[in-house]
């Protein structure tokens, strides 16, 4: 019988590529995404994209509303602007477009989904080298929810791990792309920037961490900026 | 300062003890309920009532569709009827009624809405002794939650705690019961049993581990049974 996965597929690059190594590894893939008061759907309609490319069995896609919490710059009702940084700066401290306990909130449902589905594994796109300081992306936040999630189900009581991959987890940006390269992950269908404009913004933390992946990776981000990515100082 | 505190109200007469314990420890009540696919909408009706009863400052109530997921014969989706179960059978084994992940998914919205409040604590319900063998209600899963918790947020990281509260965790139900009698628990405005209709069926493993709280307590359960209860079978 296939070995079946749940992927949290976002959109953007690091859930792309992870998603194909959840394929590559012989895993049959159920994507979720969510609909959670992000600024712009362009996220969404990536993540359907991802699926369709790497042909996700099912896209359950939810809709959760944080909003209502607020505490995030990230959120569409959020009055405060998304702040640029300098790339030296990202990763020092956590940044206003953290959102609280997202990722709880995210792998939560994804271990509802995968002892549904009598899933062996829930992967998810977290890194810890390349990344904006966010706390629920690094490894002992990882290996806390795995002890959890044996603890919270009825698979695990049962002695049957729901294996938390985070196959990024301590990789470069660099080091994603050419594994995205190596499984023919469609790039051109991800996207990165915070602002959910025409082209990338190529200034927010996002896009610089994306830009200096593909600079240091020497492989072409095939999607349009809004800038003149030469003339980007520290990219 | 007052402290505050996420309270996860479900309707229920645990959670609802658990709301007033709260108050009393001198908390001020944020109330956190879900409509995640229920049978039946007594219970937010209650959830609703009791906080209003607790003097809660605010009352958040989430839509999440767990049901999309499947799983339980307790959505209201499901085509399973809700089994009923000797008294001395109940905690034996996990019974169909079980949610997957549900705790876990609670839990997470619970922490998001802590750390946007910058509150100390968050109150949850869970009894692990006059229980239906749930592993998302044992000690170890709220340890397990806690490690996680302190990971996962903005505010571990700075050191400051988010403690997971469940101070009926060892407790059975006739001493919940005392106890929401010393702290003028509204029983009344409670719901448990798992059909939703006019009176409580007396029947569904709820409303057993229920009457028998009552019984062992000496105290008279306030709701309406639809069965005579002088003559129930282990009751």
């Amino acid at each position: 019988m296939t070995k079946k996965a749940v992927c949290l597929i976002s959109g953007g690059l690091d859930s792309c590529v992870t998603a194909f190594i959840a394929k590559k590894q012989g895993y049959e893939v159920y994507a979720l995404s969510f609909l959670y008061g992000q600024r712009h759907g362009k996220e969404l309609s990536c993540a359907k994209k991802i699926s369709k490319a790497v042909d996700a069995k099912d896209h359950v896609i939810l809709t959760i509303n944080l909003q209502q919490f607020g505490g995030s710059s990230l959120f569409k009702s959020s009055s405060q602007t998304i702040k640029n940084h300098e790339l030296k700066d990202i990763g020092k401290t956590i940044p206003a477009t953290y959102i609280p306990a997202r990722n709880t909130i995210f792998l939560s449902f994804a271990l509802a989904y995968a002892e549904t589905l009598n899933a062996d594994a829930i992967f998810i796109g977290v890194n810890a080298v390349d990344y904006s300081a966010y706390p629920d992306c690094r490894p002992e936040y990882i290996n806390a929810y795995q002890h959890l999630a044996n603890l919270a189900t009825k698979r695990g009581v049962k002695g049957k791990k729901i294996h938390i991959q985070a196959p990024l987890l301590h990789l470069t940006k660099a080091e994603i792309i050419k594994t995205g390269v190596q499984m023919n992950a469609p790039f051109s269908k991800t996207w990165s920037c915070y602002r959910g404009e025409a082209k990338a913004c190529g200034r927010c933390d996002s896009c610089l961490l994306r830009l200096k992946g593909f600079q240091e990776a020497g492989v072409k981000d095939p999607l349009p900026y809004a800038i003149n990515l030469k003339r980007t100082k520290g990219v």
